[in-house]
């Protein structure tokens, strides 16, 4: 197996710090050993931390994000549960689809792909109707929208619904500060601003989320997802559910210590301090973001295509030139932006450089 | 992070090997990158080999062994399916779990923990009533049982029923020869008898499956286990599901690799030998296995725990004492077994050596 180095710039995964990698080759030991048990205490107590929660129910579940949206949504929501699902891009869309596989009724709040959900939407509808649970992206990975959170948190918990938040590419990089921003359930993966390999999906539930857990009237539909089995393995009684993925607890251990060794507050300040620097070349370029400072991800960028460029060739230029992955548009995005992630370990000045000048040249093969 | 070295001879994780841990150290690509998509085609490769078959649809599941186990069951049941599960152990009984959650009506075929069904109760029930799938374990991990297939496949096929085989703990230890044994349809986990770390589940569907995928009336209830979008990503298609684990994916390719360079073949007689002596081992200690020679599984041996013996003490003093994990009994069998696995790279003499004679000082111990 030959791999290149890469500079992983794209919307995930992100660069591994070698400590990170060193850790997931520790040699495994049983996922019920008093060893592993204490690890996972850790990792516990460290996702709290950056997740912003005291939360008990907080840990990772062992699949990607994508498990993770699945397992809040399919755990919180009921068939005939009314859920109210904000979409500005492919991960609110996603979200609809788990939901109503879930049996529930979906209400969609739109904004068009590029711009933040406006709060006025969301309080219209739950205004007009009973709303069990209301769910948003924090910054979406599609379009890089970074969703200001705080009005509607506000207007979810004045109507009694819960409030679930997709921080599956803030985490890590800006607060997502679960207990102060009135977040019943939030979900987020590992490979992006954590920088640890993908593979699993840190989750937490608040008071209000458990005590729905409680009251369901049915087994959830998915046995994997059972976060009320989970927790009794994550919890005191440690009762067996499936064997946890060791090696990447490994490197989530790993990788967290690296967030708490550098601060959540002081990571915040380096992202956007260096997607200023990152934004600021795109317009010596001539390039520009999608989307407007106000509302801009600071980790993940994108940057919209010029007229006549092909934008799948210069991503292969830059790849194959200089070793540097970034990402192409989803869905309405197709064609239309690249996705510059800046996040985590992949978040330096002198990937910056590196980008900028890649992007340079690729622009000039295309005129060419 | 400080962790011991132990042995591995619970029921799973195996030991890993060190070519396998530093696979998994490997730096990171995309998961989109032509080198990705290259390593995902050998590992699908390889993948048929060890299951015994050509199916197209061959991969491994974003999760560990039951993900796989709820990937086949929620893709090929739907809501007022009737499915057949042969239950003699605890993954017999998650299956009908699982099953009831996709709204399937479940019949259970039972056997005694530490026996194998009977082929002549699972034909009883296929000549009474329409069956649309029939599942069973091949090794079940909570008793040692290694189950005959072949009858039960031919029945299952004359019926026209699906067949599902649990091959969590056999696969890579003993044949499971898929296309062979008429299986439509079959799930693995990796830290069993493939020696690599806890987090993804091989699967494989056949034509008969596949076509069963192709009639769904309903969505499948789990978007993150969807096999028809999964398959787009592993396909030509190479369409975004979700982020691929990928230095799960090294570590799985690694690890495949020694699978081939020792073959199949060998691999099993290297376990049947060693499972052998260690199996004379334990009559010269006075202890006696659970299940009859026929049917015990090489793999995973479950040993009677003598009268008088507290079960958990001599599992505390082995991995204290000697860093030796063994497995304590689940379900009906919990206090009463030992489960001893040797499986993959722990399937070795020099560690049958070392847990018999750690087994004679803690019964010496137990004595006192």
């Amino acid at each position: 197996m030959r791999v290149p180095q890469r500079i992983l710039l794209g919307p995930g995964p992100s660069t591994v710090d070698p400590r990170v990698l060193r850790a997931m080759a520790t040699p495994l030991v049983g996922h019920l050993d008093p060893v592993f048990l204490e690890i996972m205490n850790e990792v516990m107590q460290d996702l709290r931390y950056v997740f912003g929660t005291e939360n008990q129910l907080t840990f990772p579940m062992s699949g990607t994000g994508s498990a993770g949206m699945e397992t809040v949504l399919v755990n919180l929501l009921e068939p005939g549960d009314h859920a109210l699902i904000c979409v500005n891009g492919v991960f609110g869309t996603r979200m609809c689809d788990i939901a109503e596989r879930a049996g529930a009724r979906v209400t969609r709040v739109d904004a068009p792909w590029g711009a933040p959900i406006d709060p006025a939407d969301v309080k219209a509808v739950l205004e007009r109707e009973r709303v069990d649970l209301v769910a948003i992206v924090h910054a979406e990975t599609s379009t890089g929208v970074l969703q200001p959170l705080e009005e509607i948190a506000r207007m979810v918990r004045e109507h009694g619904a819960l409030f679930v938040v997709d921080a599956v590419t803030s985490l890590g990089g800006v607060a997502v500060d679960v207990d102060k921003r009135l977040i019943d359930a939030c979900y987020s993966g590992t490979q992006k601003c954590l920088s640890c390999p993908p593979g699993l999906s840190p989750v937490t539930f608040g008071p209000r989320a458990e005590e729905r857990l409680a009251r369901r009237k049915r087994k959830v539909q998915s046995w994997y997802l059972d976060v009320t089995m989970i927790s009794q393995y994550w919890g005191a009684e440690r009762f067996y559910h499936h064997t946890a993925p060791i090696s990447m607890m490994y490197a989530l251990h790993e990788a967290l210590q690296i967030v708490k060794e550098e601060g959540l507050e002081k990571r915040e300040e380096r992202h956007r301090t260096i997607s200023r620097l990152f934004c600021e070349g795109l317009a010596d370029l001539g390039l520009e973001p999608l989307v407007p400072e106000a509302y801009r991800s600071p980790m993940l960028i994108t940057v919209k295509v010029p007229d006549g460029v092909d934008e799948a060739r210069v991503r292969r230029f830059i790849l194959n030139r200089f070793n540097i992955e970034i990402g192409g548009g989803l869905g309405d995005l197709k064609g239309k932006v690249w996705r510059v992630g800046l996040m985590g370990s992949s978040c330096t000045e002198n990937n910056v450089i590196l980008v900028l000048e890649a992007l340079r040249q690729a622009l000039e093969a295309e005129r060419k």
